[in-house]
């Protein structure tokens, strides 16, 4: 047996190996990790770029990697990025408690609409998220314009 | 050169298609066909049972088959069951501006939410729409349930 305390921190910092992993794809960096007592039990990144899949934001690629399950109770939820309203909107069907969220910068999400419906919402402002999601959106904006369809105000 | 007129009602019926396939082939009930320019651009239905995909509702797998596009401008969603909370959040994010809804009855979804936020919402009332996930729910319902994770009032 041994002594494990894992932190928020180090669950994002998975997160972002996925955004990683995306972004050496050629994709867009932005990755997700589920988490329920202590264990990872599923992982995604956003897959626009790879599989041409508007839906695959990585919160929601993450939710379909984790496959059917008929509650999300005890469920937390890693992101590198605030989530927009698609995301925002599943995480309220599905029942999700609680989102660790690693920037708001490159886009503000949707933290107040969770908030309101009584999700639980940390923002750990995390540098290495914000700098690799920023490298892409200056190197593809139109590709970063197209997967929030220019909206970061909804 | 032909006198077509295509009416609200027609693609509903296609999207009606949609989710009959979809019982037929022991999945969730629920269909979706995208609109622009009085043309079908994409069709969908839930996946759920078929592929073990928890996000892909009806209209998930729409916007997924319609694959990427910089704008939804111009474009209507058909779907026969209103619109879950997931799905509504895609709707908006992606700037949907018109929904044509077969039924509520099975699922009241977020119509309101919709409109509130400047989405053109039209509910037909349909009957052939109620019936068929009718007879899906009261045949599985345990299947349903895990569908909107119990959540009918998100």
């Amino acid at each position: 047996m041994v002594n494990l305390s894992v932190s928020d921190a180090d669950f994002l910092r998975l997160a972002l190996a996925q955004a990683d992993k995306s972004y050496r794809e050629g994709g867009i960096p932005i990755g997700a990790v589920m988490v329920e007592d202590g264990c990872i039990i599923a992982a995604g990144h956003n897959r626009r770029v790879q599989d041409g899949d508007p839906i695959a934001h990585g919160e929601m690629d993450c939710i379909r990697r984790a496959g059917r399950r008929p509650r999300y109770n005890g469920v937390t939820l890693y992101t590198t990025l605030s989530p927009c309203m698609m995301c925002a909107g599943a995480i309220l069907q599905f029942g999700i408690p609680r989102v660790v969220i690693g920037e708001n910068t490159n886009f503000p999400g949707s933290i107040d609409f969770l908030r309101k419906y009584g999700v639980t919402v940390t923002l750990l402002n995390d540098p290495d998220c914000t700098d690799l999601l920023r490298s892409f959106i200056r190197a593809h904006p139109e590709v970063w314009d197209e997967d929030i369809a220019g909206r970061s105000d909804v």
